[in-house]
This record gives C-alpha cells, sequence and structure tokens, in this order.
C-alpha cells in the first residue's frame, strides 16, 4: 500500500465535530474512535477476538516497552504487530518518549535525544528521534508518533516559562528530524502539538509542526491535570492551525466526558488506560454513571453490571460474580470487567459518529458530561 | 431431578480400562474425563465459553474457598455455582479438608472434625462432616465429597502405621455421619478410601466405604510423591472391593502418564491444577511431549505451540507470542496457555474414550507414556 491510499476523509460535521474516515495499510478506521491500550502487544488479559466484539478497531502499543521486551526485531521477525500479536487490524505506537520520562527519574533530555536507566537491566539507553522512528518501522505500526519532551499543561508557574519554551521548540527540532528520518510509505507519522498550558505556545506549535509537512497530528501533554475548560482553550486554538482534512489525535485521555469534550472541538483519535486500570479496580462505566463492584451492597446483586449494555460480559455475569472475582484476585475478574468497560468506551465512539451523522452530537454530549462519576 | 437419574452406565470396557456415562442434574458427563480446577469458581483467567470450546464437561471448585469467599449463602443467592459462575454443566466440589490440612501448619483433626486459622481473616474455623455437606449442599454442586483424613501415600514409615489406620478409621466414621447428613435428592455424594501406602488398608477402607451405601468413589491420598507402581497396586486393590457399576474419580492426578495409567485400571475421573499451573509457568504439553517457551530457542518462533493440536490458541498464536507474554507478566499470556493445556488434556479424554470403545486403549497407554517430559 502507498502513502496515496494513507488518506483520511471527513465524511459529516455537526459544529466542530466531525465523523470519518481515517486508512491505513492494515484497514479503515471510523472516527472518532478509541484506541484500547495494549502495552505489551496485549490488552491486559483479554484477547483480539473480544476486542473485536468489542468494537475495536485500532490498539495502540507502547514503542519503548516493545523496544525493551520481546525486542523489535522478534516482532519483525514475526510479521510486524499484526503478524505477532494476532490483531489484523490497525497499531498505532507511541513514540517512547512520555514513558521514558515518566518511567525513569533518572531520565536527561539532551538535543540529542533522552538518556535513561533501562527498568530492565539499568542499562542507559538513548532514544533519539531517528532511533524512533525506525524501531516503530520495524514494529510495522499503522500510525508512529514522533519523539517529543512532554511538558504537562498542567505546569502553569511563571518560572517554568522558559523550560516549557526551551521543550516546546526542541520538540519542533525533534519533529523535523523524524519526518526527514520517516521512510516508511505505507505508515503515518503523526506530529505533535506542545506548548504546556500556553495558548500563544500551543498556536505556535501548531503551526510549526503542520509546516513541517506532517499529514496527521496529535495533542500532547494534556489530559494531566489541568482543569478541562483550559484544555479546551488549548485544543481549539491548535486546531485554528491544524489543516481540517488531517486527522486529530488527544494522547492519553480520559473519561468519557472528557472524550465528547474533546470530540466537540474536533478531535478524532483518543486512547487511555482509565477503562482497563479501572476495570481491574472493580470500577465499572455504566448508563448509569460509575459502578463500584467493592460496595458490599452488590455482594449478592444477581443482576448484570449494566442492564443496558450489549457487552459479552452483561451478557453472561453478574455483578456478585464479578465483585466476587475481583475481591478473590481471579484473573478473570479484571478480564472480564475490562471487556466491559472497553465496550462502553468504544460504544460511546459508535454513538458519537452516529450523533454527528444525525447533528445530535450536543444531546449526547450534555447527557455524557451529566453522568454521575 | 430425583436421585434415580444420578446413574452411572458403563458403554464399553477394554481390560480393566472402561468408558461410560455419569449422570448428574446438570448434564452427563462421558468418562474418562478431566475437570478443569476452578478453585473459586473460575479457572484462572479463563471463560466458560473457552472452557467448553476446549471440550470440558466438568468444572472442579474448592468448598473450602468458596465457603470463605463469597461464602455459600452468596452462591446460594445466585442460583448455585452453575447461575453464579456461568459454568452451566455439572460442578464437582470438594470437602475442603485436604485444602485445610495442606494451607494451615495448625490445623488440629479430632474426632468432631478439622480446626484450623482462616488465612483470610485469622479466626478459628472447624470443618465437620455434617458442615460439609451442608456447604456443598448451598452450593449446588453435583457431585459433593465427603470430609476425609488424608495420609499421603507417600508416607510409609512403619512409625506411622498406628496414625495412618486411626486416619483411614476416622475417615470411615466421617463418612457415615456424612452418608447419614446428606440430603440433596440430586447430588451425587462420593465416599473417599484411605489407607495410605498399605494395600491392607485401602482394601478395608473400599470395603468399608462401599458397605456405607456410597454409590460414588474417590481415591484419596495418592499423587503425592509414591512410585507409579506402588500407586497402580492402591487403586487395583481398592477397585477389586469397589462395585463395578460406580464411578471411580482419582483425586489430584496428574501427568498425562498418569492419567492414562489409572484409566487402564478403571479409573473414570480426574482433577489436577498440573495443566493450568504448568501454562503460567510456559510448560505447555504437546504432541512431543513437554514444551518449555522460557527457553530462548522459542524468541522467534513463528509456529503454534503445537501444530498437532486443534485448540483455539494454537489456532492463532505463535510460541514467539506466548513466551512474549509470560515473561512480560501479561495475563493473557496464562490465559492463552492454560487454554491449550486444557485442551490436550481433555482431547487425551476424548481420545481416551475413543480407543476403549474400539479395543485399542493400550496403544494410546504406551504412546502417551513414551512422551518426554
Amino acid at each position: 500500500m502507498s502513502a496515496e491510499t494513507l488518506g483520511f476523509e471527513v465524511s459529516a460535521r455537526d459544529g466542530e465535530a466531525r465523523t470519518g474516515s481515517l486508512h491505513t495499510a492494515h484497514g479503515a478506521v471510523e472516527t472518532p474512535n478509541f484506541m484500547p491500550v495494549a502495552t505489551y502487544g496485549a490488552v491486559r488479559g483479554v484477547s483480539p477476538d473480544e476486542l473485536e466484539v468489542a468494537g475495536a478497531q485500532i490498539l495502540l502499543a507502547n514503542t519503548y516497552h516493545l523496544h525493551e521486551r520481546p525486542g523489535e526485531a522478534i516482532v519483525a521477525a514475526c510479521g510486524g504487530l499484526a503478524g505477532f500479536t494476532g490483531w489484523k487490524g490497525p497499531w498505532l505506537t507511541d513514540s517512547g518518549g512520555f514513558q521514558v520520562t515518566s518511567l525513569s527519574d533518572k531520565a536527561r533530555v539532551d538535543e540529542n535525544g533522552v538518556t535513561f536507566s533501562s527498568p530492565v537491566d539499568g542499562r542507559r539507553r538513548t532514544l533519539t528521534p531517528e532511533g524512533v522512528v525506525a524501531v516503530q518501522a520495524a514494529l510495522g505500526s499503522d500510525i508512529a508518533m514522533v519523539l517529543d519532551e512532554c511538558v504537562p499543561s498542567a505546569v502553569e508557574e511563571p518560572a517554568d516559562a522558559l523550560r516549557v519554551r526551551a521543550a516546546t521548540e526542541r520538540t519542533l527540532r525533534w519533529a523535523e528530524r523524524s519526518h526527514r528520518a520517516h521512510e516508511k510509505r505505507d505508515q503515518w507519522l503523526f506530529g505533535i502539538v506542545q506548548g504546556g498550558a500556553s495558548e500563544t505556545l500551543r498556536r505556535e506549535s501548531a503551526r510549526a509542526t503542520r509546516e513541517i509537512g506532517f499529514r496527521g497530528f496529535a495533542h500532547g501533554g494534556l489530559g494531566l491535570g489541568e482543569p478541562a475548560l483550559r484544555r479546551d482553550e488549548l485544543v481549539a486554538v491548535a486546531h485554528e492551525e491544524l489543516p481540517a482534512e488531517a486527522p486529530r489525535y488527544l494522547m492519553g485521555l480520559g473519561k468519557p466526558a472528557d472524550l465528547v469534550r474533546a470530540i466537540a472541538l474536533g478531535v478524532d483519535l483518543f486512547d487511555c488506560v482509565l477503562p482497563t486500570r479501572h476495570a481491574r479496580h472493580g470500577v465499572l462505566f455504566t448508563s448509569q454513571g460509575l459502578l463500584r463492584l467493592k460496595n458490599a451492597v452488590h455482594a449478592d446483586a444477581d443482576i448484570a453490571p449494566d442492564p443496558d449494555c450489549d457487552c459479552a460480559t452483561c451478557a453472561r455475569f453478574s455483578r456478585a460474580y464479578l465483585r466476587h472475582l475481583l475481591r478473590s484476585g481471579e484473573a478473570l475478574g479484571g478480564r472480564l470487567a475490562s471487556v466491559h468497560n472497553l465496550r462502553f468506551y468504544l460504544r460511546l465512539m459508535e454513538r458519537a459518529r452516529e450523533a454527528i451523522r444525525g447533528g445530535r452530537f450536543a444531546a449526547l454530549r450534555d447527557e455524557i458530561t451529566a453522568l454521575p462519576e
């Protein structure tokens, strides 16, 4: 498949919200969409079959983790992520930069890249923009991400302004190097907009990233504690600078209410560990809001987690059984709860696409933001 | 369903080996058969659907564990094990005695029962023959087991002879109490033959257990380190005393070679944690013998764990991917490997039944005992 077939088409709009189709070498992704997180090439305890039944269309894997284990050479020898993992649809790989700086407190950033101690064997490793592009090419993902220097938008101290500007500008220089190094024609490479909590920097970053020549873009450093209204503003100014015909991905977000807010601003793609992490802790997303299975009231509740849900878990298992599995440390509990929570997120995306097509997105957004948390 | 429908029919024999059908309130079980172990009402990480596809017909749960968590009242309120767990087929529950004495080093056995400290809350608990029958009735299992005092057959020191005899005789007195207390007509209650490593005691125990009036029997205290030839002798003498028309269950056994040896002696039912425990440690049973996924030679092996296997794991996943998941601590690894190993055991049972019907069981036994371990 050539680069020409890596298109993105918007088929309907409702305000700034839009629905469309993102084409990749391993199939199309309807947008807006949510990517379940499969750090090591597997969503915790959940099989590719189950993800497909739950409505997943694209998964996210972590470049850095796969580089450490099993190493991209083994993934490549087994046919890339699609061959290695059994998930035959599209994959997005992150750049690893965010993981590295959050996993290692000794990460050191300089113009060359990020140097850190591997949590696997303690040895020093360096991620460079070019190296990260090469690893993602070997992994065979459908969407690769540039290496960026992430500064959370929650940082808003005046004293940090220089640091935020420096990181934003370095991210741009790294983006240029990444763009030059990227040769895999059947793989998207997304640029990443940074700029911390500054609208000015976000606007500059978006404009400059666009000028490098990327055809897909992400918002970085958001969903890390900033107020939702502030995030809305930062996303909106970047969108003013980004080409309307390019896909936009908000990295790492978030709660259902966060997602519908961002969709209303024209975001197309999301990923987050929240549905699977909450699942393992017995917190379920339902049509009535959050359900906390640890509450004793569910101990003998012989009803589905969410009677309005069409997932494989709700069709067969009760709150009482899920609660029992989770309390007993049984792996099946996290698995069944993950299937449910992922279905909630993926169904929300289905509903969002349908609502946008029908010009009814505002009503869906209001419904979801009103759910008790 | 009344007690009259709880029948067992032998439909074919090949030497002492036999194949037949065990009828329960939740359906029939073809014998010989293997019961996957679902301690807390779930096989680690594996769903009822997957167990059904793998060919499971009956599962085993641990009475003691379910009594501690979630408690039999909750299971009963959710429709018994079949309603609570989503496995709608037959369940066997053990008595808990073996777990208690192996989990708690402070277990004290007297004529009344077993007193021990709960590993959940540290409080003292007592299991009595009558109490254990009542818990299993509340759990709604299809086959219940009497409380027994287990003395491993590996114990063969002359100084222990008195202790073994005392435990064997106490097991008989408890069996009488259990039989009297058992009122659930749609549930089997199996007596348990003990006797340590003594043929004399095993014969006496089998004869006396039969005389109490049980219609199903188990061998206890075997598969705990005794030589296979010794085990064969102990099983054989008990079978001389047990009614030919009653089902026979060898508790806790074992490796594939152990199973075919026991089937050759006329055993009908098995359970063992080995296939699932081995799976979680990356040891797979295959048509060529044991496959140890931790060996580096499998790191880039893009082939099915067992190319001759018809399980859901071998149909879709490679040795390299399974090895990666297990090394990365991903729950999906243990799950996929468990599905494979259980399919190996269940297919072995299918092959055993077919071989017995065809008068070819000796050849299957020789094939399996010759596999490298």
